[in-house]
């Protein structure tokens, strides 16, 4: 162990640090596009899901992922993992577990958005406990675990795949299970806008979320190398700005009017989009990659919606369809002499190759995620009798019926008040 | 001066700012955990608070603390600190001071939870000199500079007992002082729920106060060797998660519903407790510590509502009793391979010796903190002629009465509307 | 490049995290500082601000300021930089591109304050670009960018001039010409307090702040030579301490009640008034900065009201005349021993020269500002008719006339009911 260890580990901590202060940006984002009632609920599963994550990820999670012994599905050791030093690493694999925790946290947090307003507490526990055991490790296994699209030369460079898709996929086959919102539609299809109530809570959980992916981005260089990370977080801020910029052009050039949560979901779609490349395109590809993000964001919300598919904090878009056009737009953009840096190993080939093996690794997780969600919720519904609280409690608020107090109390007085006469 | 002399103190500043930003932490807990009318003092003592302890440390609080020329009590020199480094440290002295700084900052914060929702501004300010100047330094002296416990060879890596016991024991003094808020406890006895006014502040403020302890218990390494501090931010995130996962079930299956509130304090409470101990326990040490920790501040939440205890930010349970059970934890879970890492000098002997060590310290700098802290603010409930607002303004709210405006002016026209009808 | 170019770049990369990390600071202190219909506009405005900074500094912005070829008035190279790293330098290009972006956007923020709850979204959009584009870069280049200011000996260490007062001055050029809000001054010239709707936000605001601003000074450091970014963040900690509690002492004497927005305001004009001279002053002497920056504000707030100038977020205040405070108080107060630090090629001279030097630079840097951004918006203002909304949409609030909702809708639907009775 020498200097450039530990400098290199003290990168990864620090991005362990910003992913998991992504989680606060999440709070804010989830709890401010959904309405009072719901609240204290949103905030307070935030903290207990990425609880269970952090012990899940600990006693099987992480083995799965980077064990030995691995078979043609996950890795297997590590189990309980005791802060064993791996030899001849670059750096602290104690760092290396945390940083990676925060990572599975994040796609844990992205899946139960999916479930929001209207799913039991006991849902969350119990599936968070699966998604964390048994879908994220293994697509995580497949592409960053030297997994067998590792070897067909799958490149993920931070997890727009692996991150953000699983955990969409996980919230798409939870929405569909759920069902609608009630209100969100009417019999005729039409859709009600069912706002959020806060939005400087999602303002302000943007900018913590774009500074968290710092850590998830130019933190995924796994050290100083070169001094790398520099590169990587311009490419980030490039993309997200641009995004940001693009949806709020196109919200109101269509509507006449800005819309925020449209423009603030572009800046989140531009940080998903460049996650998997934010390493191997120029600084320009970055900004256009960022700006059709931005674009597709606006389209994606639309669209789901057409589709009478309520995605109520806009995981399917943004970390969904985001993280697809991402995936594959490395292999539109990478360019050859960036295109060797990075997590050992990691080697991005360029070409129409490439493109085919980055769309096959997108198939091929997204369907895991969704398929094995699909699955564990459906099991989930039978067994606990319904994945969703009765529409008496969907209508009082899952912060009382899961919880038993308002998470803003003094402004329910104000509004039964007003309902009372 | 070389390049890890560099690294040490880049580490150390990087937990310093994140210490510091646990008062953002703060803000958000306290003001979440309390009623409206009172929201904006409580934000901003947070503040103001936070500027005299700074000014404080630097004209005596340091000097106490780390200065030479010790007598028994404190040390004496380094008042006004200037900026001076010392020679043959392998990392900054100003850096250090900033971070030793951070830390005194908490633990006044900790102590003025005791104060919430009926001292006067008066107290707050006077009070937070003399915790600033004569509690904290002394505990932190016998302790951490070498006095008279170190000598015994009392351990407390990051300030189970320095920090949180202190700032508990003085919220404590404070709170029986100034007697429960109007309206908590009934006549016979019985408590009412004062429910704080917003749980997506407390959520996000625990967040805030979870990514600022990898400052707090990774930080105090106080260096980067071996990059030992991946493990001990490990240690630290599972006895959180841990902590939020039993306060969740233990309360659920108490209260046959999982309170937010209770879940947020078990995240705290696994902290706290881990401490102590992080760099010294297992990592299955880590789970169990925080666990039970999450089941210790359900039950003293209730045990000091019974003895009619108001303890408005839960500081007695969070701060007070999970850092003795952080401590004491230190004496039955510490691994030798583990025991000798971390502060120069520090050095974790085990046994029943080091156990009975670690509960004498839990002792005295209890109730020297106790004892200081109840005269000082009875000396002052004379000279002040009361300690606490009069009871029109404690109705009306401490925004008002201290401050001449509420920190939600439009909530209250909203409000006042309600009432004046 | 060895380990001290990466961790001179680590550390340069922290501070572009925590300078970006502002925004969010900056979201609470606008939204907070405001009333409830604006504040979705307010907090998304600072969103796609940033977004439009980041791309307009990435195409000229960066190079007016760094680039090679300059002329008398900017530099000329670097356009749409592609992540080139310059050789010979002590750390990463890219990761100081990030850092310089970070304080374009600092400056853009403070100046939007200027337009708050009447501009028009179209104004902001270009406004934005032209002050990233044309103003601030070409403040930066005088003073930093190795223009003619430079020459002349001009310091600012971290930005009082090139960030604060430029800030500053725009926002000063958009407040005359928008005019006061509705309902802020009476015809006989008395003003009104519109308060802001959340001081919660504030003070979470300030920490946030406060915690970006070790970024921002100590980050300005541009490396981790003698660790000495330690001592430049314990005077930006001792001066926004000294600031909070001056402000709050003489707001105390002078009303009879410290008033909460008053004692925040000094906490930010003690770290804006340090920002000059952190590197330059003794310990001692950034103590006495923030106290005098934190009457000052006091003052000053009152004193633009007198002058029937509407400053809603108190840019002028605590931008304006702490940032001129602090520039001049460098020459007062600049210690030899320390003179020789941080930027290659800073060094302050001190004594009456440089003082003059001082105050030149400020002038002529203010003065630009100023007037280019009066011209501007003057332009603007024929070519839109108009910078601001109409009355009735100002009196619904911009959430609904610019972005057709409300940030709190449910806030709102009882202010409604309220109405309509």
């Amino acid at each position: 162990m020498d200097n450039l260890y530990f400098l290199n580990s003290t990168w990864i901590m620090l991005g362990a640090i910003l992913v998991i202060f992504m989680q606060a940006g999440f709070v804010l984002l989830e709890a401010g596009s959904t309405r009072m009632k719901n609240a204290g609920h949103i905030a307070g599963k935030t903290v207990f899901t990425f609880g269970l994550a952090s012990i899940v990820f600990w006693i099987v999670g992480y083995g799965f992922i980077f064990g030995e012994n691995a078979n043609f599905f996950v890795g297997l050791s590590d189990f309980f993992y005791s802060g064993t030093e791996l030899e001849g690493s670059s750096y602290s694999t104690a760092a290396f577990f945390v940083f990676q925790l925060a990572f599975a946290g994040i796609a844990l947090t992205i899946a139960t958005g999916g479930f929001a307003e209207r799913a039991k507490l006991s849902v969350y526990l119990i599936f968070s406990v699966i998604f964390t055991a048994l879908i994220y490790p293994v697509v995580a296994h497949w592409i960053w675990g030297g997994g067998w699209l590792a070897e067909h030369g799958k490149q993920d460079f931070a997890g727009s795949t692996v991150v953000h898709l699983t955990g969409a996929m996980a919230a798409l086959a939870a929405t569909i299970l759920l069902k609608p919102r009630i209100g969100k539609f009417n019999k005729d299809g039409t859709a009600n806008q069912l706002h959020g109530h806060n939005q400087v809570y999602t303002a302000l959980g943007v900018f913590i979320l774009w500074i968290g992916w710092f850590g998830f981005n130019a933190g995924s260089t796994l050290g100083v190398e070169e001094a790398f990370f520099g590169y990587v977080a311009l490419n980030t801020n490039l993309a997200a700005a641009a995004g940001a910029i693009s949806a709020l052009l196109v919200s109101w050039v269509v509507f006449g009017k800005s819309d925020v949560p449209t423009m603030l979901n572009g800046a989140l779609a531009g940080l998903v989009a460049i996650t998997a490349s934010c390493a191997f395109v120029d600084t320009w590809a970055a900004v256009i990659i960022g700006l059709i993000a931005g674009v597709l964001v606006f389209y994606s919300m639309r669209f789901f919606e057409r589709m009478n598919i309520d995605d109520p904090i806009f995981a399917l878009s943004v970390h969904g369809l985001a993280g697809v056009w991402g995936t594959l737009s490395t292999g539109l953009f990478a360019t050859p002499e960036l295109a060797t840096v990075g997590l050992p190993g990691l080697f991005y080939g360029g070409g129409w190759t490439q493109l085919g093996v980055q769309a096959m690794g997108v198939a091929v997780s997204g369907a895991y995620a969704f398929i094995v969600s699909f699955a564990a919720l459906y099991v989930l519904k039978k067994v606990l009798g319904g994945l969703r609280v009765t529409p008496e409690e969907e209508l009082i608020g899952l912060d009382m019926s899961e919880h038993g107090s308002y998470g803003y109390p003094e402004a329910f007085e104000l509004k039964e008040h007003k309902v009372a006469k």
